[in-house]
Formats: structure tokens, C-alpha cells, sequence
């Protein structure tokens, strides 16, 4: 058969996965650059920076109803029999005023958010007082600090709101919001192409492309955007145009095809004349062929052209760049599960089980997928979750809790 | 005080959360629309039907790797010192071609993704093989089927890929591409509008809008668009405007604020003139003055002003609603972990308990978080998730598994 072909021998030439982690980590990556953006606008992206309040919310001590404004301990055993007599000094609408101050005996009509005068403590709802004039009945005793929204009561100046590497979410903006951050730095929206290789899955070949766009879905995020680079033949010179056009728009790339054992290794070839190889077959199961190279300061991986192997070893590493390059922790839901069954690993590989995890009344379990090749769909289809094997490990036992990634919905 | 006052005598006048989910599902509420989209196009999206493969995936048997096609029994035995010779018949490229066929002792040259010959039953790699002319030395036994790619045996015709009312996710869409489906039907993207009401969140009053961007971010999803309706002041023609003029571009509105106890109810006022209360404050904590409004078919949301109780009540419908109109079971993540706190619950109300969820050795654990304010921004930026205290229990036990709704990100 023609074409240079790479002799992998069995498992010798693989790369323990934590050796592989490491020549990742230890890269000198072009660094991932930062933006402010409107606070409104950060949903879902990676917080560059941490995050602190640099003022209280609420701003000033305020009223949480429409009621009067009194001394607590003025209206002390008030009740409907029993009324304690006040005298209005004034009105307070809505909203940030000029200070006003009250003494004992005396009571503002005020609006909710109107801003607590000097003096009280307490607000009683309108419905237990009745006005007449400058004249309030007040019907009911109210505790310190009733209906009041303290300043600082929320968030303190100094308070940490969220903290770099951290997924921006709906409250972290809202508490933006209430001290007055109007842009948070975050790392730009990371651009990762996709470039599919392989004869058969060409136009008109007969056999479906499935691997790119079930990466370009399950890799898209707020914080990264997945790019359809489209389908190359095996060819090296087509290969290399399609990577050297695009690597310059893109922060990563990912080409599937043209790695597993029996195939003609023409990425590899191709890269290796492009950049540096950091890492070229890893001892994880699927997806064993993965390959990074650095080239010019990206990565780019060499990923299988089957879809559940390119899938689990694109995301055994995509993970550990962006900890690398971000800080950010976790990029899925990882829950805790017990197994339902003892599950064997051979070979001292790193094993990617599929999962389906359920909800019991102890809690949730996971059931093995027996159904296990690097190129059935429906392994990923049937399942909700990953959890890994290690290579350490001759299994998993019965009732054991493992760490699984969420993949799918668990209803 | 002006204005009109809807005097809510303390919690006598609440509605039993089941009642008022009954009462929500019993409606007739305007249907969601379905639209046929690209299946490309529908991560995220609620599936609108259940969805079968119609044929085989792959829909031909194929090689696997580039080798040599055999007959596996011919090649038993055969090892590096002991290589048995077969005649190649021929070349088979990848793609589905003119159907090819062998006999014992031949063998065909085929690629990645090449239809098998008829008669063979495996494929040797190109690498354990030799070929001179029309002569093949084989040096590896093969078992059957080893190297295929079998017709069906990823996906089999008739196989449900996607339920109705199921969220579409990578693995759906790959699954509908590899058996030849172009187009989901799903539910139109809803359109959520929120109005926010109250003068003291004018501009320049000094009370900054939280509510309202948590809201916007938190339901914001694939299916759900929220849109920002901006500020109305407590004027009851103004509220009514806002409705009118957004509800037909709307699925859902939810109004803020005008709805606690010592406010004037205006949006309630506002509403029972342009359609029919389903339910009127609900014995929820927080969040109890929720109020649902059936206008025209569309249901509008009157909920409270402050950001934890505005979040949680509208959560607490929104979803089941969700639900009556698309089959969704689940909007979000919901784990069960155990509490490591003793938390009583008071008053027969149904209390949505804001935890810090956290993986330790034995599964997930949810420690309870003491504030609770309805307005406080910062129990919802302490804690990732929610738990529900049903109204027919006094709390929740020490080492007690409940389900949690996850808000944020557990690291």
C-alpha cells in the first residue's frame, strides 16, 4: 500500500496519560488574550480576573416596602386594641434623597427604596398605621431593622463576587450589577476549528461525516466557538493548505481522520513538518491515536476520525489547555455516582466508560454501557455520562462512586 | 397612602403549590409552534416529535482501517513465522462502490471505509500483511468481523434517536446524520418578555435593577429567548401599555415588582382588567405574591421585585409549564446529595432552601446556607443550587438525600 505508514507496535510506543498532561502543561501556548465586556453581555464566558465588590449593596440603608419609616422601640406593643400615636414629619419617595432625620415620636411616609431617615430603625407597613394629617396611628410593633434593606445588608464592599477562571453566571452578573461593575475582563472567545480528513467521508463517498458535527456541537460553548473547516481527501498537500489557512483565525485546532493503526498516517506526516510533536499516541481508551502538536504556539490536535474516540480524547485534553490557559476548573458537570455493576479494564490503559446515570432514592447510580466501540454513536446516544477508569485500576467495583462527566440529561 | 390596596391578611389567602400547578396545567394555554430546522441547527433546541432511524447506520458493511479483506477462517493460525498466501482479487477504495465478491484463499486491498466484498468476513491491516503482485503474505490471523464496520450495527433501522420533549444534544444530532435525517421538528424558540416595575429602579432613583439581568441571563437557554422590556413606573396606564404592547410578540411575560405585602398592587390591579387570574400567591418561600394571568391564551407572570423570590417563584412554574406545553421533564441540572445540616422549615409554606453543593469521598453533600432573604443577591452567589422543603415537612434531616437543582457551577 503506498503512503508513508507509521508502525505503531502495539501499545510500546504509547504515552502514559499523566506524562502527556504534563508535556501539555509545560508548554509555552500563545496565551489566550482578555477583553472587557459589558457585565450584561458576560453570560457563560471565562472571568479573567477576580472579581471584588468595590462598594455596598444596597448603596444606602432603604426602605423594602411602602410604610412609615419610625423608632422600633417607639411602637413597642402596638397592636389594633392598643395604637401608639406618631407625628408624620414628612414624605420620602423612592430613591436616593436628601438625608432626612427624625427623633422619637416622629414617623416618615415612605415608599419602597425611599432612603431610611437618620433616626429610625424599622418600617411599618402601611396597612397597619392609618395617616390623618400629620396624625399616625400605628396598629402593630415592628423588630429593629423591619422591612429596612440595610446598607451593605447584601453585598459588602470587598466581597468577593467571582473569581478568575470561573464560568460567569446569572447571579455573578446581577451582583455586578448591584455594586455598580458595569465590565468584567474575560478571555476572548476561544475559536477552535475542525478539520475533518478521510476519502470515504468526501461527497458522494457513501459513508456519513457524524464525527464533525457532533465535535462542532459538543465542544460549543459561550467561552468557545467551534468552526466547520470542512472535509479534506487524504492528501498531505490539501491537509497542510487546510491547516495553514486557518490556524492564523483559530486559537486551536482539531483534525480527525488518518490516525487509527491500520491507516495511512498522513497527519501525523504532515504536522511533523509543521510544528513540534508534544505528545503522539496517549494509553487512554478510546482514542489512544490522539497527537498534539505545537504549531507556532497552537495546538493543534490529531484526533481519530471515529466519532466517540475523537470525542473522549479531544476532551481529555481540551480540558487541561483551557485549566492551562484560563484557570477555568471544570468545563462540564461532574457528578458523583455509585456503579452498578463491577466493570473490568485491561491492558493498563485509561479507561472512558460510558455511563447511564439515574436517579434513585439513595442517590445516583451509573450502569455500564456494554456496547463500548470507538465508532458507535449510539454508545453516546444511550448514555449520560463518562467516568474514567485509571490506569492503575483493574476495574471499577460493584456500589464504588465514581466521578462522572454529564454528557446528556438525566430525567 | 394612595393608590389601591389588596390587603393580603397574612397567609390565609395563599393557594397550596399543588393546587396552583393544577390549575396551571388544567389550562388551555395558546400551543407552542413547531418549525422543521436543519439538524444542525438544533442543539439545545426541545424536540417537538420522537424521532426513529429509518435505516442502518453504517448502511453497508465497511472496512474499518486500510488492509486487506479475508476470509477470517482462511487466516487462522497465521503469525509472523507461519504467514499463509492469498490471491488479491483487486482493489476496493473507500466508499460504497459496485458490490465486489471473493472466494476462500482470495483476499481484497481495501480502504478505510471501502464496501466489503462479499465472502469476506474481516480485515487484516495493511501492516501485518506483504503483497507482491497478486500474491499476499499474511502474517496475523484475524477474528470474524474483526476490522468491520458492520451494516447496523451502530444504529439499526427503526432505533428511536431523539424523544418528543427531549433537549436535542450532540449525540442526538450526530445519530440523525449518520442515518440520513436532514431536519428536526422542534418548538419554536419561546420568547419570554420581563417588565420590570417600580419607581424606585427608575434611572437616577438610585435603587439599581438586579432582578431583572438575573432573570434575562437565568432563563435564557437554546429554546427560551428572554427579552429586556425595560422599566415601567408604578403607574397602572403605563404597566398596561408595556403588556399590551409586548404580549403578541410574546410566548411569556413575567412583570416584576407591585406585588409585596406592603406595596400597592398595581400589577395585579393592572392584570385582573386585561385577562383572568389562575392563581393569585402561592404558599411558596420565597416568592409567595406570585400571581399567573391568563391573557388572551398567554400566561403572564406576576412576581415580586426582589431578585432571589423573583428568580425562585417564576422557576418554580416556569418549568412546569415548560412542561405541559413541550413534554420537557427537567430545565436543569438536578442532582441528590446529602445534607450535612439539620434545616426546619416553619409555617407549612413549601421553602426553597439555597445549598452549597460539594463532592467529597462519599458522594455529593449540600451544606444549607443561613441567609435567606428574598432580596438577597448574595444567597444565590454563595450557593449553586436549590432545594425544596415540601409544606408537609418540618425540615430536613442531618444526612437527609434530597434533589438539588443545580444554579451554578460545582467545582
Amino acid at each position: 500500500m503506498g503512503g508513508n505508514r507509521r508502525k505503531m507496535q502495539g501499545f510500546g510506543s504509547l504515552m502514559a496519560f499523566s506524562t502527556a498532561l504534563e508535556r501539555l502543561a509545560g508548554r509555552k501556548w500563545d496565551r489566550i488574550a482578555t477583553e472587557m465586556i459589558p457585565v450584561r453581555e458576560s453570560a457563560g464566558r471565562i472571568s479573567a480576573s477576580d472579581v471584588y465588590a468595590r462598594e455596598n449593596s444596597p448603596s444606602f440603608s432603604r426602605s423594602a416596602v411602602d410604610g412609615y419609616a419610625v423608632v422600633s422601640s417607639d411602637v413597642s406593643g402596638a397592636s389594633e386594641y392598643n395604637f401608639i400615636t406618631l407625628e408624620v414629619k414628612g414624605e420620602i419617595e423612592a430613591g436616593r434623597t436628601d438625608p432626612a432625620s427624625m427623633d422619637h415620636g416622629q414617623a416618615y411616609e415612605i415608599y419602597t427604596g425611599g432612603e431610611m431617615p437618620e433616626g429610625s430603625d424599622a418600617v411599618v407597613m402601611a396597612e397597619y398605621a392609618e395617616r390623618s394629617g400629620n396624625s399616625l396611628r400605628v396598629f402593630r410593633s415592628v423588630r429593629k431593622y423591619e422591612n429596612v434593606s440595610r446598607a451593605g445588608e447584601d453585598i459588602t464592599s470587598g466581597q468577593k463576587i467571582v473569581g478568575s477562571g470561573e464560568i460567569i453566571r446569572a447571579q455573578h452578573m446581577a451582583a455586578c450589577i448591584a455594586v455598580g461593575i458595569e465590565k468584567l475582563e474575560v478571555f476572548a472567545i476561544m475559536e477552535m476549528g475542525i478539520i475533518s480528513t478521510g476519502n470515504e467521508i468526501m461527497p458522494g463517498m457513501g459513508v456519513r461525516n457524524t464525527t464533525q458535527p457532533l465535535l462542532l456541537s459538543y465542544f460549543s460553548s459561550a467561552y468557545m466557538r467551534t468552526g466547520d473547516l470542512g472535509v479534506v481527501p487524504d492528501d498531505p498537500d490539501k491537509i497542510r493548505s487546510a491547516i495553514d489557512e486557518s490556524i492564523g483565525r483559530h486559537h486551536i485546532l482539531a483534525v480527525t481522520g488518518g490516525t487509527s493503526l491500520g491507516s495511512r498516517d498522513l497527519v501525523a506526516d504532515v504536522l511533523d513538518g509543521m510544528g513540534e510533536m508534544i505528545f503522539g499516541g496517549v494509553m487512554i481508551r478510546p482514542g489512544r491515536t490522539i497527537s498534539l502538536y505545537d504549531v507556532g504556539g497552537k495546538p493543534v490536535f490529531s484526533v481519530s476520525g471515529l466519532p466517540v474516540a475523537a470525542l473522549i480524547s479531544l476532551e481529555a485534553f481540551l480540558g487541561p489547555f483551557l485549566a492551562v490557559q484560563t484557570g477555568l476548573k471544570r468545563t462540564r458537570v461532574v457528578v458523583r455516582a455509585a456503579m452498578t455493576e463491577r466493570v473490568a479494564n485491561r491492558d493498563g490503559m485509561r479507561s472512558y466508560l460510558r455511563v447511564r446515570v439515574r436517579n434513585t432514592e439513595n442517590g445516583l447510580v451509573a450502569d455500564p454501557l456494554r456496547i463500548t466501540g470507538s465508532g458507535i454513536l449510539s454508545s453516546l446516544l444511550l448514555s449520560n455520562g463518562i467516568t474514567v477508569i485509571p490506569e492503575n485500576r483493574e476495574g471499577l467495583e460493584e456500589g464504588e462512586m465514581v466521578d462522572i462527566t454529564l454528557t446528556g440529561d438525566v430525567y
